[in-house]
């Protein structure tokens, strides 16, 4: 199993867009944004107040950086030159990257932005003060259908979140503070992950582990972006659970509704319907499927039983890089994209590639019911990543 | 010690926009960030693809949220009104919140932005095609100076994180992974924060602890921005660590360099460097001082010592409810600043109730050497938030 993003994944991202700078007659593509230079390049970085400019041209990468990343990008063998301003505000960060683009005789970019966010209070001059500018978004469209070795490095983080997620379980006791329990499995199995991988580890965190598993419990589960409360476990907590791992920058997701001893017939019938209504969504995914078609197979599930005003949301995400990206299952997918010009007719499609994760939840008054898996695409079907079990059985922990 | 913003804070933040709002004639201020939104109302949400809006009129507060926080935002008595779209994209959320406009009589705004910012993916129309729209970021300005109780939450900030620190120094030992020694220290001061304050606090994570302390050894500390290797620990590692807790969403900064085992001469040259050049900048902090001063100051000190080939980044950023946040001391912080239309020449001065991080750095081919600390600005001189000591020799763990 593959651990890091191969060389040769590298050569073939630079290759797309530089067809697509020919295409467009720019001279070069550039980028702000910390996660499409990761995906060009493999260069991550914190984006923070201090900007950070990537520039493609037909034959050359180049750089422009705060001086604390110098050494951290001169390790990068894909980037062949690095150019840094001391700090800023006291730097000049884009004007340093104009310098950089008039040094490659660049006139006219494709950006992803007209000069950098306005992260952490950063202000400054837009790119087009300096050169031509159109703007793209090659990236974060080119994110949505993973290569195999994306499903891969995906798979693997699937692999650890559900180690930290069967500690979790294992943890979970009556009296145990949730914080507590949801840090000492993330930190078991961090250190799992670490002496297994051992060598083919890529070092992606500052001070903590790879690997993570929690969860939220009682009256908290009813908000689907509820908080971990300052309450010790008790016997009839429901526990909505989250895991992942971080493995060369690739995240998964698995999340589970569990019960604390034996949930009331009320809980187990919420339970259940809300996994048949995971059913219905997984049952409905495949190539070719229109992403709202399975929101509506979901809505219509719901509608049946009656239930439409216990959901808070639609059905999921696509997962990679990011822990949260599109496209999204969603009944307004279709309409969304038919409005934007230059997307055609099949972005609203599932693809071979494109990785989701389904969670349509409940939510009653009292408590939330939700599980996650992170599912992948195929050329004929779907290839599920996560696999922790999803029956009632199996996610009632003793109280013994 | 005050654990939780009180609802005078909120009322006074409220006021102090209204008087904004008022001078410039908008019939509403308007916010779609998330940190602004959480300063105004209390109320702190992910921000993600689902954009929520916050309008404040005269005498009403209204919001537009996606229905996954509609029980979150209700249960916040400073919000009159909660509006909603079920979710993105199939919702509609900047047209959810020009209703909620037109509902209000408003025709005319000053809004952080203008539309939804691009984040995981989301793409929406300018607000500014519904209603007259100008732009301002009072919010991001008041955050500058501090008020007391704000500075009294950075400094039980500091206390847990001192905490997590402690713990760190005592779990790390020859052969331990980093990543687990961190883990296990910001498990344990996570725990004793949450059984000291009870129901005083605030949660704020989801499936971690709201302590955390953790650090960066070897050759990646001559990375400002490192990460954590995978190699345990050895006699005679550099660490440079870092520590903090979230207390009702505000942090605090400590950092230290740290050795595992007798320093060599070289590393401890090199850390009495670093500690002098960090008393030299925390010497010259105060009211009134010049923030590119005390940059200047911690440069000249590098100057006469010939480091200043060792030094990567400015001496430090404020600190509260971003980890991260303007203004930066940094020589060219003045001539930022006058540049900027419409900031006096004051913006670039120390007042009370900044809080900075203390953090000049150096870097060796080798390692780095760095300690950070949070400090306030007071009417009269400066106040140590954090207290973890500073000197070489309570920096020294004993591997014996």
């Amino acid at each position: 199993m593959p651990t890091r993003v191969p060389d040769a994944e590298f050569q073939d991202r630079l290759a797309a867009v530089r067809d697509r700078i020919a295409e467009t007659g720019a001279d070069a593509g550039v980028w702000f944004g910390a996660t499409s230079i990761e995906y060009l390049t493999g260069f991550d970085h914190i984006q923070t107040e201090r900007p950070v400019v990537l520039a493609v041209t037909d034959d050359r990468v180049e750089i422009t950086v705060p001086r604390l990343e110098v050494e951290r990008v001169e390790a990068n063998s894909r980037i062949d030159a690095v150019h840094h301003y001391f700090d800023y505000p006291g730097g000049e960060p884009v004007e340093t990257a104009a310098e950089m683009l008039s040094g490659l005789g660049v006139e006219s970019v494709a950006t992803d932005t007209d000069g950098a966010p306005g992260v952490m209070g950063y202000e400054g001059p837009a790119l087009s003060a300096f050169v031509d500018v159109e703007t793209q978004n090659w990236i974060d469209r080119m994110r949505w259908a993973k290569s195999d070795v994306e499903v891969e490095l995906v798979r693997e983080s699937a692999r650890w979140g559900n180690l930290a997620h069967r500690y979790l379980a294992d943890f979970t006791e009556v009296g145990e503070h949730p914080a507590t329990v949801s840090q000492r499995a993330s930190m078991e199995a961090s250190r799992a992950m670490l002496d297994t991988l051992g060598d083919e580890y890529v070092p992606r965190t500052r001070g903590d582990g790879p690997a993570m598993a929690g969860f939220i419990t009682g009256e908290q589960t009813a908000l689907p972006h509820g908080h971990t409360a300052n309450r010790r476990l008790q016997e009839g907590d429901v526990l909505v659970t989250g895991a992942s791992a971080n493995v060369d920058g690739y995240h998964s997701e698995l999340e589970r509704t569990m019960f604390l001893g034996e949930p009331t017939d009320e809980q187990a019938h919420y339970f259940e319907l809300m996994l048949e209504a995971q059913t219905v969504a997984i049952d409905a995914l495949g190539p070719g499927v229109e992403l709202s078609y399975v929101d509506e197979q979901v809505w219509d599930f719901f509608e049946e039983q009656g239930v439409t005003d216990l959901a808070q949301h639609h059905v999921g995400h696509n997962i990679g890089l990011g822990a949260h990206e599109p496209p999204y299952i969603d009944r307004g997918w279709t309409d969304h994209c038919e409005e934007r010009e230059g997307r055609e007719e099949r972005d609203a499609e599932m693809e071979p590639g494109h990785i989701y994760t389904i969670e349509p939840g409940i939510y009653t008054d009292e408590y939330g019911y939700r599980h996650s898996d992170t599912i992948a695409i195929t050329e004929d079907g779907v290839d599920w990543l996560t696999y922790f079990p999803r029956d009632l059985k199996s996610n009632v922990i003793s109280v013994e």
